[in-house]
């Protein structure tokens, strides 16, 4: 296909014709994007980017990575798509290595083409499992857009698609820095959002919940790791009342964490983990649910009523079993760990040291966030909640500064995300957090505490 | 990837690994495929198969065209994912190709992964343009399985489901075979389908009503195609209220119905039509709204609350460029066109003649249905609606025999479809209405009217 549009004409083609998401159509101008490899990206004029946000965070073994090109140029000669009814090389291949990363036994795989449906199908199951209909699921979440996971969801995304799917009843996860317990320990903050969750399951009525879903580690809302024992408390919960754990591991699965799944970090085992982004990096939408044995037991001889014409999509799988041999022969996982626990925690860290701005450094493998305050003793967010126009300004002036010198910024709120290919170099990781030093002087400016 | 298994073990890693949409898990073999070209696949022992059934009704351009894989591993090497806020040519380019099919001012485009997250964003849309909550949609339709899509599906696929998104409100479509306004010709059935659409509108309250969804030509649910004068009595019915028309062309798009968009067939312009399947016959999963000028300015200044992580996928818009320029360049919507009024209609229509099994022949372009029954006078269907088990047991047998001659039929219900590959050579039609032919002897079996 040789369409040889310039930037311009780039530009006023998606104006015309792209209507794009979560966005004013006509205040965006979206920067028309030519080419990628590893951790960087160029533009139609050829100015690179180091990603340090991963496009959504999705591509956890870096751009174009050349084996995985190549699995998808060969599986297209092969077979592109096929009915979900079949079986398949590619798609029993796929399933497979997943079930082999998944914990205990999480061993078949319902694919989707995303997160979205990941989370739908997987609440579906819980409800269907158990014969219950509520769902417990997190503020300051994100499950997807569709209206089953936008209901899930517990950030502002969801206002406008409300009322929208029953049964779903929200909870406040740990997050000891902005406590909804008035702790003022990490283990304090664990028992206090472990006993919460349980008063809520009881005033809620433990017979009705079907599942308890969470973001392992909370993405978008904050990369909140869970303290040391939350997990395997809400695990507890779960078994003392028969009620599905979901972890949704779109974000954080797939060596993001420095883990295959997150969940290993703690070692606790999910009933159903939900997957996308990291399984594949998004070469081809994908995406999906992995399932214990005892909830696919319960669809063994009752059939289960979800669907999708892409399930299990050839060269969506061709690309996932490519992409987890490569995360294994290039120990993507384990760089991911190292680069959390050598680089990116340490030179983040140093950051806060030079810029009072920074209030809290959190994060774990390549998955870090930078909470900006205007006051440490107030933890005065830099701006305000869902903050938008003239009152979001301090982060798109560092967003801006980013971007200037090279380095494209994850911003969300008051935060920024540092969130780079597992595959980046140590070199480009700390050439990235140069530039968010100097970017960060802005923020500093908007600094008022002592 | 060269992982040379045999059917014996794909069918072992499938049963492990693979969890299987709308099915009982232990009740199903799937047949592990190895291959596909035109209007033909094949399984890992190397029997062939004539896809009458194209896949899910998807892949409208036939198997692995060499321009659209050429373009898929063209653009793997280019530029595989990009995240939705950036501009890219591929990207603006479908959604160029894309409007300049579309109808009217439907200018712009919203990609999403498939059928489901389209329905699902449709609705949104209408919702906040209108500011209304109710959506009207059909009995006998499927819009996905998503919670949004499946509270509009208006077929049993929904029960698990529900209760659903809240709003959703069902009405009756024009299906004379099987009348609910006791409508003995086309034309009155078109004037009572209409009366009915308009009283529910009444008493359901005009201002409370954002949208009707339709399938322009309902597929899965029977291949019902709308009288003349419904589509533009429903456009005039939404004009006089204000209400959002969606035609969900999800299956009917793209060459299926001899047209791009089956609307032109009567002239109608939606203000949205979703699509999926058809759009680059599911080479890379791709679906989408398209979005009239009115809709578009009311997010013009106003940010549209929904997204997924790969809306405009650049492996998936090259697939539908690619595609769109060989409908173009071999001329597939002229021929499924011609295929429908030459080939498929008459033949079919002579096989009505010969099995008093054939209740009603109906159908256009490579989109037809035979309605099968137990007695023509009764019109009794030849297995009661949603039969599983043994009294679904006519329609498996027929199936059976059809796959047993190398057909793959399209079965559902009391029906099978005809829906091959809109670049199947007459031949290659002829030769599997043959194979039908002798089928349908069986359901012949069954017949018990006069
Ligand atoms: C944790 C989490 N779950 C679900 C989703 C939704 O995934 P998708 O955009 O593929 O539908 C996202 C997307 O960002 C996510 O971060
Ligand atoms: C008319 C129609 N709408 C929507 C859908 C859902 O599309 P998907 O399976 O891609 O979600 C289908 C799928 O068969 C369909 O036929």
């Amino acid at each position: 296909m040789d369409l040889d549009y310039d930037a311009a004409t780039i530009r006023r083609l998606d104006k015309d014709h792209v209507f794009h998401s979560w966005s004013a159509q006509a205040q965006i101008s979206p920067l028309p994007i030519a080419g990628a490899e590893g951790s960087w990206f160029w533009d139609a004029d050829g100015k690179r980017y180091l990603d340090f946000s991963s496009q959504l965070v999705n591509v956890n073994i870096g751009h174009q990575h050349p084996a995985i090109v190549a699995a998808i140029q060969e599986q297209a000669g092969r077979l592109t798509t096929l009915a979900p009814g079949f079986a398949n090389d590619v798609r029993a291949e796929a399933a497979r290595l997943i079930a082999e990363v998944a914990p205990g036994d999480l061993d078949q795989v319902f694919f989707t083409n995303g997160g979205a449906e990941a989370n739908e199908n997987a609440i579906r199951m819980a409800r269907l499992h158990t014969g219950r209909h509520k769902v417990l699921a997190a503020y300051r979440s994100y499950h997807g857009a569709t209206a089953g996971a936008i209901a899930l969801t517990g950030d502002p995304r969801r206002w406008a698609s409300e009322p929208g799917l029953p049964g779903v009843v929200r909870y406040w996860g740990p997050y000891l820095y902005r406590s909804a317990f008035h702790a003022t320990t990490e283990a304090e903050e664990c028992e206090r959002a472990l006993s919460h969750l349980r008063d809520l399951v009881a005033v809620e009525g433990p017979q009705t919940i079907a599942a308890i879903i969470l973001e392992t580690v909370v993405g978008t809302n904050g990369i909140l790791v869970p303290p040391e024992g939350y997990l395997a408390g809400v695990r507890a919960l779960c078994d003392e009342f028969g009620i599905v754990l979901v972890a949704d591991e779109v974000m954080a699965g797939f060596a993001r964490c420095g883990e295959w799944f997150a969940v290993d970090r703690w070692g606790v085992t999910p009933d159903l983990i939900t997957f996308a982004k990291g399984v594949n990096s998004g070469y081809v939408p994908l995406g999906g649910v992995v399932i214990s044995a005892e909830i696919a037991a319960t669809f063994a001889d009752r059939p289960f009523p979800g669907g999708l014409t892409y399930s299990g999509h050839p060269l969506a799988c061709a690309s996932a079993v490519a992409s987890i041999n490569v995360m294994r022969d290039e120990k993507v996982v384990e760089n991911a760990r190292r680069l959390g626990d050598e680089v990116l925690g340490p030179e983040l860290r140093a950051l806060a040291e030079r810029h009072p701005s920074v209030g809290e450094v959190r994060g774990l493998g390549a998955f870090w966030a930078l909470e900006l305050v205007r006051d440490r003793a107030t933890r005065e967010p830099l701006v305000p909640f869902n903050a938008a126009g003239p009152a979001a300004a301090p982060m798109g002036e560092l967003a801006a500064a980013c971007k200037a010198e090279g380095l494209w910024p994850f911003v969300h709120f008051n935060r920024t995300h540092v969130v780079p290919p597992c595959t980046i170099s140590d070199d480009e990781a700390r050439a990235g957090i140069a530039i968010l030093d100097r970017a960060l002087d802005i923020a500093d400016r908007y600094y008022t505490g002592a």
